[in-house]
C-alpha cells in the first residue's frame, strides 16, 4: 500500500481499499432524516465551498454529501473533511465558521462512493473539465482539444445511481450546447437502461462566480446569478434550490430561455476578461518600448465609465477559468453548432496571455542581464493575491525560466506551502527567502502582505541590488524607497529614473 | 471655374482664385483687440466644434480663426462659417446657440489663408491623419500604411508662419512618438530657417473625447482630459489654456509625464473599445449558431461591475477613431520605437469588425434568401445613432452588398441629406422610403426617433415581409408587435419565435 502526502499538511494517507462506504453513508442520511440531501460531486475549488454553502442555507439546511474519487490527487480531501479540517487554505474567515458550524449540526460528510447519488434530491455537479493545449517553446497556443471523457462518466455515475426524480444542476463550466448534446441524453440513456420513467429528472445548468479569496463564500452566496432548465420543470426546479442558496434580498437570479444561453454566459464573462488581459498584456509591452508609466496611462483613461474596467498589466493569467474557458467556447461552436470558423479574438486571448510570463522574463533579462548563477527570490506562487492557488499560476512558467538560466530559486507564499505543480516546498517565513540576500527580488504575486510598509522596507533593507515587479504592487513611494538602495524595474512602465 | 455643392445645402460654391485672405483677418483682429488670438487647424468635426468652445470660454473668450484648405472638400465650410452657417448638423442644441453666440460677438472667422498662423497666441492641430487600409474582398485587413505626408506640412505650415512663442497644442489622433519625433523637429527647423530663437516655442498634446450627438459641446468641455508638454513649460502652457477650455470644476485636469504618454493614452482608449466591440463581434455569431439571445446574455452580465461594459452586439464600427487608431499604434510601435512585433490583438479588433457588415449580409441571406430584384429600406446611414455622420460607417459597406445582390435600395436618414461617400441623396421623410413599399426593412443605424412606437406602428403598418433589426433596437414587445405580419430577425439572435 503507497503513503500519500497530504499537501496541506505534513500527514500522510493511503487509499482505501474497498469503495464501499454505505453503511457510514446510511449512518450519515438516518441522523440527518429532517433534512432534504445534496450531493455535491467533486471536491476542488468550487465544489468544496458550494458544499459549505448548501449546508448553511438560512432555513433547514440541507444534508450535504461531498462525492469526489479515491485517488490520490482527492481522496485527502474526503479524509479531510471527515477528520474535521477544511481541505482548502483562503483568507475567508467565513469558510473556517461554515465548516466548523457543519461539525457541530452533523450535516456534512464526504465519501468516494457513489451509492451516495442514489439517496439524492438534489445533485450539483461540480466536476473538471479540461482543456489540452499544445504550445510552442514560448507558450503561444498551436492548437487545442477539448476531452470529454471524464465528464461524461461523471454524468453516467449520476444516472447509473440516481433517483428517477432527481435535480441535477450542472455548474461546471461546460462548451456552450454540453446540457442538451451531453447531459441530458447519458442520464435519459441511464435511466431507460435501469427501467425508470426519463420524463420526472430536472436538469438545468446555472454557474457560480466564485472568486477565491476573502470573500470566497459570500462569491457563491451572494452574487447574482443566471440560471436555466432544459424544460420548464427543470428550470422550475433549480430555481426552488437556488432560492434557498443565493441570498436574493442582495443579488438577482436571472432565468435565462435555454440552456445553451447560461452555459454561454460563463464563457462568454470569462473570455472576456481574459481578452481584456490580453489587450494589455501587448500594451505592456509598447509602454516599456516608448518609456512611458502605463500605470499612470490606465488610470487616466478608467475615469471614463466605459474604460472602468481596463486592467494593469500583469505576468500573466492563471487559474482554472480564464485560462481555458475561452477556448471551450471554440470548440462547441464548430463540434455542437457545425460553425466553419473560430473565435479567433477568444482564442488570441488565451495564447497572447499564455505567452506573458516569457514577455516578463524576456524583459527582466533585458533590464538585468544574464541571472546565471545569482540567487533568486520569487515573492508569491499563487496565480493571484490573498489566495492559495497555483493552478496554471503564471509564475511556474517564470519559475522555470529562471532557474533554466542559471539562477537558485527560492519561493515564497503565505498561502501556499507545497507547490504541488512543481513538487517543491514554498517559504512562508520572508525572513528564510532573503537570508542569504538574493540578487534579485522578483514580485510575483499581488498578495496584500506585500503592499505593507514593513514588509517593504524588510526588501528594501537586504543588500539586493535588484528588484524586478512584475505585477504593479509598488507605489510610487514605495518605488523610490527602494530605489535608495535598489535597481528597481516594474512591468509595464519604462526605465524609472 | 468649376462650381461644388455644399453637402448640407443647395448651394453650389467655388474654389477661391486667390489664397490672400490678409486683409480680412487684419480685420478680425482688430476687432478683437482685446482678444487673445486662437488659430484652430482643422475645421472637421472635432476643429469645428473645439473652435465654438474657445470662442464661448466663460472668461475673456478668445478670438478664434479657423483655418482649413479652400478644397472642394473643405471651403463649403470656411464659407459656411463666415457666412452664418455652421457646418455640421448635430442633435446638440447648443452647437447652434454657440454659434450664434460667435455672430453676435464677432470673434469667429474662418479662412484658408496661412497668415492667420502669425498672429496666433495658440495653435490648435486639429487635421486628419489618416491609416490607408488594404483589405481583402470580405473586408478582412490584409495591410496597412500610415501616410505621415499631410500632417507633417500641416506643422509646417505653422513653423512658415508662427510666432516664436506661441503655443502648440496637438489634438489630432497621432501616432504615439509624433510630437517627440515629427512635430517638435519641424517646428524648430522652420523656426531656425526663419532665424527665430527655437527655444520659447511650447509644444504640448492633449486630446479631446468628443462625441458627436446630444451632447457634442459638452463631450469637449466637460470631459476629463489628459494633457503633456515636451518640456515643462509647454506642459504649463497648455495646462494654462486647457484651464480657460475645460469645466474644470465638473471634470479633472491631469498631465502625464511625457508626450508619448498622452499619445499613448488616446490609441490605447479607442484600440480598447475596438477590440471590446470585435470581441462581441464573434459572439453574436455563436449566439446566431446557437439559436440563443445574445443581447439577454449579455445584460446578465452587465450586472457585473467588472463586466458592466460589454457591448451589445451591432453591424460593425464606424466613424473615424475606432476604424483606425488600433493601427496607428501598431505602426508607431515598429516605427518610432523599434520594436519588431505587432499589437496584434488590436490589429485584430479592426479587421474583425471591418468585416462585420459581410457578416450580417450573410446572416441576412441566410435567414432571407436571395435579395434579387426586391425593394429593401434602410433606417439609418449614420455611423451611430442620433448623429449625421457617414464616415467610415458600416452601412456603406451593407448597403453596397445588397445592392449587388440585384436589389434597389432606398435610405432614410433624418441627420443625413447627402451621403458623401456613396454620392447619393438620404431621404429623411420616412413615408417616402415606405412607399412603394419595401420588401425589407433593415435597420440600420440605432437612432432615437427610431425606438419611437409611432415609428415602430409605422414600420408595422407597411405589408413588407420581413424585418432586419442589425443593431439591437428593436424591445423584445417591439419584436412582438411586429411579428404579426413581418418575419423579424435580429443580428446576435437565434431565430425568433
Amino acid at each position: 500500500m503507497t503513503d500519500y502526502n497530504n499537501p496541506l499538511s505534513s500527514k500522510s494517507f493511503s487509499l482505501p481499499e474497498s469503495l464501499d462506504d454505505k453503511n457510514q453513508i446510511d449512518d450519515f442520511v438516518s441522523r440527518n432524516s429532517s433534512r432534504k440531501i445534496v450531493v455535491v460531486q467533486g471536491l476542488g475549488f468550487v465544489g468544496a465551498v458550494m458544499s459549505l454553502v448548501c449546508a448553511n442555507t438560512r432555513n433547514g439546511d440541507y444534508a450535504v454529501i461531498g462525492v469526489d474519487l479515491a485517488t490520490k490527487e482527492s481522496f485527502w480531501k474526503i479524509k479531510s473533511i471527515n477528520e474535521g479540517s477544511f481541505p482548502l487554505v483562503a483568507e475567508d474567515p467565513k469558510i473556517e465558521q461554515f465548516f466548523k458550524n457543519t461539525i457541530e449540526k452533523g450535516n456534512f460528510y464526504a465519501t468516494y462512493d457513489s451509492y451516495a447519488y442514489s439517496l439524492a434530491d438534489v445533485v450539483v455537479v461540480d466536476v473538471n473539465l479540461d482543456v489540452q493545449k499544445f504550445s510552442s517553446e514560448n507558450n503561444a497556443l498551436e492548437d487545442f482539444d477539448v476531452d470529454l471523457g471524464g465528464f461524461k462518466k461523471a454524468i453516467a455515475v449520476i444516472g447509473e445511481n440516481c433517483k428517477k426524480d432527481v435535480t441535477v444542476l450542472v455548474e461546471t463550466t461546460v462548451p456552450p450546447g454540453t446540457c442538451i448534446n451531453v447531459v441530458q441524453p447519458i442520464l435519459i440513456d441511464e435511466l431507460r437502461r435501469r427501467n425508470l420513467s426519463d420524463d420526472m429528472i430536472k436538469i438545468g445548468h446555472s454557474y457560480e462566480r466564485v472568486m477565491p479569496g476573502p470573500d470566497y463564500i459570500d462569491s457563491i452566496r451572494c452574487y447574482p446569478r443566471v440560471y436555466s432548465g432544459v424544460n420548464t420543470a427543470s428550470a422550475d426546479a433549480v430555481e426552488e434550490f437556488l432560492k434557498t442558496i443565493i441570498d436574493t434580498s442582495s443579488c438577482e437570479l436571472t432565468r435565462l430561455e435555454h440552456t445553451n444561453a447560461t452555459e454561454m454566459a460563463k464563457v462568454l464573462e470569462n473570455a472576456y476578461r481574459a481578452t481584456n488581459i490580453a489587450f494589455v498584456v501587448e500594451w505592456s509591452r509598447f509602454a516599456e518600448e516608448a518609456e512611458v508609466d502605463l500605470y499612470e496611462i490606465i488610470n487616466a483613461i478608467r475615469v471614463r465609465k466605459t474604460h472602468s474596467n481596463l486592467m494593469f498589466p500583469n505576468i500573466g493569467v492563471g487559474g482554472y477559468c480564464l485560462t481555458k474557458d475561452p477556448l471551450l467556447a471554440s470548440w462547441a461552436r464548430k463540434t455542437f453548432f457545425g460553425a466553419d470558423s473560430d473565435l479567433e479574438m477568444s482564442i488570441k486571448s488565451v495564447s497572447t496571455n499564455d505567452q506573458m510570463p516569457v514577455y516578463a522574463y524576456e524583459r527582466l533579462k533585458e533590464v538585468f542581464g544574464s541571472l546565471h548563477g545569482t540567487h533568486v527570490a520569487f515573492l508569491g506562487v499563487s496565480y493571484r493575491g490573498d489566495v492559495g492557488d497555483t493552478r496554471f499560476t503564471p509564475v511556474e512558467s517564470l519559475v522555470n525560466l529562471v532557474k533554466s538560466d542559471g539562477a537558485k530559486v527560492k519561493l515564497h507564499d503565505p498561502y501556499v506551502s507545497y507547490w504541488q505543480e512543481l513538487s517543491c516546498e514554498v517559504e512562508s517565513d520572508i525572513n528564510k527567502v532573503l537570508v542569504p540576500e538574493p540578487s534579485l527580488v522578483i514580485i510575483s504575486t499581488a498578495h496584500s502582505v506585500y503592499k505593507k510598509e514593513a514588509f517593504i522596507d524588510k526588501i528594501a533593507s537586504v543588500s539586493a541590488s535588484k528588484v524586478y515587479d512584475a505585477v504593479g504592487l509598488l507605489t510610487n513611494e514605495q518605488i523610490q524607497k527602494l530605489q535608495s538602495k535598489h535597481r528597481v524595474s516594474v512591468l509595464g512602465r519604462g526605465d524609472i529614473s
